[in-house]
């Protein structure tokens, strides 16, 4: 929590050298202005694929895709798988796939349109993601034509499929699975196994109830080698058409969960249960009818990650459907505190709405601000996927660019796996809270906007893991940078510069070009300076990045379990780069998407919700500026005080800021916190008669 | 989310100015050695009723009373209901009530009982709190002797009933409620009316199914008064024996919700439904039968809050089974974390247990740690209440000194009941992605904990307006006692004072005196010297009082609405008050338990326990403490870096830590993260062969 010292009253005195405060906005915009600032706002927020965000709120919309809570487990699988044929209808699967495997390839497209079923039903959205995103992309990226005929089926729901990667006990560190794939000779088959407790595939989507197929990770042994060749991927019959699991495997149903009831989780054993050699995805590694293995990657570990690569759009897209359910939480909670009355400030006065108190308002405009930074952030991902994507890269043969893409682009879903989904477990629980009662009602979506997104944290990558992967790609590219400075000279040259060492290419990058050119750094230079605001943010993650590297330069010359510990003991170090670095991420996408409105109104709301977001990691942050003798005490609490000006200045646009998410409008009338009509009466009664 | 600096390696050379550091305990402590510990700090933290605990330890632990999640609405309700009959077995119903009405007056038991409820079923907890604790108090204290035979039918479970204060319109401000009594002089019955939509009943336990009665609060009518005599409580029958609603009572379901199933929350209206004169509860005021109203307390304002005074109890123990259900969820994900292997830290080292993590550990210890302050405090606080008790005092007739008494427990109630709520609901969730998907199978508790235990931060007074209370609480004491002071020299008698200004009595008053006495202020005193730990958090808490009052007092001049926006523009400060009160009351409870422990050992780990409760703090209100000059920017990072070192020193100690907490032994077996035996095999299969 943040803590408020409050000794300043006056609010922006102290923030710009006393040259400038925040404008305060027009206490209640017209509703035509409102109106027109949501269309600005709602187009930049959009971002590169606005007809698929149309195409998802249109079928969104629709009765039959209405959320529903409460029901029982195996109804509310029956009613996700149903929903899936709905989706198939928006064309989202095909953009999944090539041309040549009978989908469109617009994976842009496919990408957003995952991302907005997180409005609505997040159990929708996994049960799609694993259908399509998973199950589909192995087979598709993993396998070779010979496997197309399986694509097809996939997109049409003719094939459901389970991603048989983690096991029971090995969730993030899938290099150590224990399912093994021996090759027979003999017969041409792959024989898969379950040779320990621990080695049973968990978790697993479409397992439970709807998957008649899986995509099995495995340690693949061939003749004459008794070394694992790493882990490969077979494809495998786990049901007959009728349902029965087919002999040889073992699959046990998770059962109830904390949410996402409506996808069907379970187990899967082998018991040296034998597929057709055909059946291993081919692309990037083989086997022949002799048993003899051969890959164009040399190297394992290379190979392992490579095939990887495929997650990335499974994290890019757990990522943007949890901001998607956020943002459907924040409408709700905003909606709701402009609507409710509650306390007056004395018996005189009526009583107020609860966006008129400012700790409501503190509660719910900076989780907007970061909302509106985490979507910029998210649709300059997904372009970067379908830039790459478009560019047709072989991954077998990548230049040094290339991977250093590719590479990047990892680091980057990861941060901002962590980033949108820890943002979301906070809001949604904070927004469910500031509700009260009625937010606790599951006919009002946000209980099961809860549970369903509670584990957005931990699977598609645990957070504590991804933001590991990040900040070690940052330290790796960093290391090279700096490579011949010494520690004393790194120093310095972090702190002189300005701008980031290893500032990667974002979208804003001629804008922050621009700032910098013009920028004229002082003790009383403005927080409310954009390029000032970008200097602070880049210190930030720079300085964090070189104490790193010097906390960690010692354990090059030690053993390796020595270094093991100076790691450790280093972790939360590590994280707080990675934190750093997606920070200022989201800040340049706010800058790239201002550049875009079109509205004067428009953008003067624009830059006071960037200021939110801004000055929120200020105060955040406070103690390590002040520590760091960036900011004085002085500008710390005037930071915090123009928070609070501008928290009051948004109040009265606060609807206007949600409305520009365009949540399906469903969702919100769903929820109107008016559940009396959802309520059974037990008798008939006419409530409107006056008192006796 | 703390920020971290970490420039800072070597930890603890200047939070102490280089005179000590923590030592580090012992690497793995023997067993009989832990056990010794654990007895020890459990004998602590059990506090005043260990007999009360060890029953309930002991019903818990019963089969029958296992908790059981995922179930239809109605199973969970109906089982809910036949637990209340094992709940009234164990005694606890009968200490919320006088001998004279059919209890034991057993008090403090029967509040430390129904926290121990909260380590396994919060469902059952409210419900039992519903009907003995809501329902059962309001006939108890709000009534006379002729309510005694329906006290008695609530006690032995022939009477359920419901409290139906809150209204769709009005929940935390209940002055305001709309459902109204006229009384009838001529049948001699009062005429119970819900004139509007928003007066209706709402989220009431006990309402949707097993109510057959229920405490109408209502705005009270006379014959020949325009005027409500204001709230006041009636006992109605809402339902016939058999389970229909009785003529004139409308009653609605709420349904599902996103916890606490088990308990059947609903509405309730009323159209012109007669009840008998007598049903009145009558203690505080009367209605005789012509219809003259009579009250032995004259101010309206202060009868409504002797009236709500029975409240108290309820928060103290919503408070209280939130802190339950907190250490069974870090008993939970601390035993897990002590078996888990995940990664190695180099492909040549074996995998670590998670614990080993140095980021895991500053999940769970601090945490832990906290919880373990918060059961102190709130033991004391049950210690008070039980007190307060046993001096029975007359509502009607107290002295200033009572008053003051009654006020003081009623805000520290509320605070403890906002800081422990708000640390189940953090910790809970933290703990839940501490055990990644495991954490999410609900056969594991900690989603249903977290479901269940998620309203507690709303219901029973919403967090903000406890605090809020508190912080009032707090701010007129204080004004009491400056009373005379300007600004300037309150100000300066702030910053030169020792101690509180208000320090209220706490249980750790002599060790603190003592510590006052001994102590020497200066620049170099280690953050480790507990006289200095009080002395850092009480100058917290006296300069945000000090620099609230400066910035309320101008509001003392102004006209209404203009006082009403510079309180609200306060509004932030005065949650920071209570929370800076509630911490520091936290950390004396810590002291005062310390001075109880019996062997070497178990001191040295509490001490370490403290300092981490302690280090967490000033990390946390880092920027505040930099802000007023009271900590250099060394001294903080240098609080982080010896944070890092007591949870590495405490990490094989965790267990302990917990087992010292006595979760019901079931509950930790239900929950061991091996949901091998719960899933339904498919088919049968030995996976214990190798492979081929």
């Amino acid at each position: 929590m943040t803590q408020q010292d409050n000794n300043v009253t006056e609010a922006t005195t102290s923030i710009s050298g006393g040259k400038e405060a925040p404008e305060i906005l027009s206490n209640q915009p017209a509703p035509e202005q409102a109106a027109e600032v949501a269309r600005d706002l709602q187009r930049v927020l959009d971002g590169e694929f606005p007809e698929a965000r149309a195409t998802m709120r249109e079928i969104l919309n629709d009765k039959t895709m209405r959320p529903l809570a409460g029901l029982p487990l195996e109804e509310a699988r029956a009613i996700t798988t149903e929903k899936l044929f709905k989706v198939l209808e928006s064309g989202l699967p095909h953009g999944v796939f090539r041309p040549e495997q009978g989908g469109t390839g617009k994976i842009g497209e496919s990408l957003v349109s995952i991302e907005m079923l997180g409005h609505a039903d997040l159990s929708l959205m996994v049960k799609s993601g694993v259908q399509w995103g998973l199950w589909g992309s192995a087979v598709g990226n993993l396998g070779t034509e010979r496997h197309y005929k399986l694509v097809e089926d996939t997109i049409n729901l003719r094939a459901l499929g389970c991603f048989a990667m983690t096991e029971r006990g090995h969730g993030s560190d899938v290099q150590s699975i224990e399912t093994t794939a021996h090759y027979d000779p003999e017969t041409q088959e792959f024989i898969l196994n379950s040779p320990t407790a621990s080695s049973e595939k968990f978790y697993i989507g479409n397992a439970a109830r709807d998957g008649r197929w899986a995509a099995v990770f495995c340690q693949l042994y061939t003749p004459g080698n008794e070394e694992s060749h790493g882990v490969h991927c077979i494809v495998a019959r786990i049901r007959e058409e009728d349902g029965s699991p087919i002999e040889g495997v073992r699959l046990g149903d998770h059962g109830h969960k904390g949410g996402l009831i409506g996808v069907d989780n379970g187990t899967m054993m082998f018991d040296h249960y034998r597929v057709p050699r055909e059946n291993l995805l081919n692309r990037f590694a083989d086997v022949d009818e002799a048993g003899n293995y051969s890959s164009a990657i040399e190297n394992p570990n290379r190979r392992f990650f490579t095939m990887l690569g495929a997650l990335v759009r499974g994290r890019v897209t757990v990522g943007a459907a949890a901001g998607a359910a956020t943002r459907t939480a924040l409408d709700i909670a905003t909606t709701y505190a402009n609507l409710r009355r509650q306390f007056a400030s004395d018996e005189s006065l009526p009583e107020k709405r609860l966006i008129e108190h400012r700790k409501h308002r503190l509660r719910l405009i900076p989780a907007i601000a970061k909302s509106y930074g985490l979507q910029f952030a998210t649709n300059t991902l997904i372009s970067r996927v379908t830039e790459l994507d478009r560019r047709g890269v072989d991954p077998t043969d990548m230049t040094k660019e290339q991977e250093a893409d590719q590479r990047e682009l990892e680091a980057h879903a990861a941060a901002l796996k962590a980033a949108n989904t820890r943002h979301a477990t906070d809001t949604i629980q904070d927004m469910r809270e500031a509700c009260g009662g009625a937010g606790y009602m599951s006919e009002n979506l946000l209980t099961s906007i809860k549970a369903d997104s509670d584990i957005f944290t931990t699977f598609e990558g645990d957070n504590v893991v991804m933001l590991q992967l990040a900040g070690k790609e940052l330290m790796t590219g960093f290391a090279k940078e700096l490579g011949g400075l010494k520690p004393l000279e790194m120093v310095r040259f972090g702190l002189d510069s300005f701008g980031s060492l290893l500032r990667r290419r974002t979208a804003a990058d001629a804008i922050i070009q621009n700032l910098q050119d013009t920028f004229t750094d002082s003790e009383e230079t403005s927080l409310f300076d954009p390029a000032n605001q970008v200097k602070l943010l880049t210190e930030r993650e720079n300085r964090l990045m070189l104490s790193l590297a010097r906390r960690l330069s010692p354990a090059r010359k030690m053993d390796v379990a020595d270094a093991a510990e100076v790691v450790d003991k280093a972790q939360d170090h590590l994280l707080a780069v990675a934190e750093a670095h997606v920070d200022r991420i989201i800040f340049e996408a706010f800058l790239d998407a201002e550049s875009k409105l079109t509205t004067l109104q428009g953008k003067k709301v624009f830059e006071q919700v960037r200021d939110v977001y801004f000055l929120s990691l200020i105060v955040d942050n406070a103690s390590w500026y002040l520590e760091q003798n960036l900011l004085s005490g002085t500008r710390t609490k005037a930071a915090r005080a123009a928070l609070n000006d501008l928290v009051d200045s948004l109040g009265p646009w606060s609807q206007t800021l949600v409305d520009a998410f365009g949540v399906p409008s469903q969702l919100r009338e769903l929820s109107l916190m008016e559940p009396y009509e959802a309520m059974t009466p037990v008798c008939e009664f006419n409530p409107s008669k006056g008192p006796k």
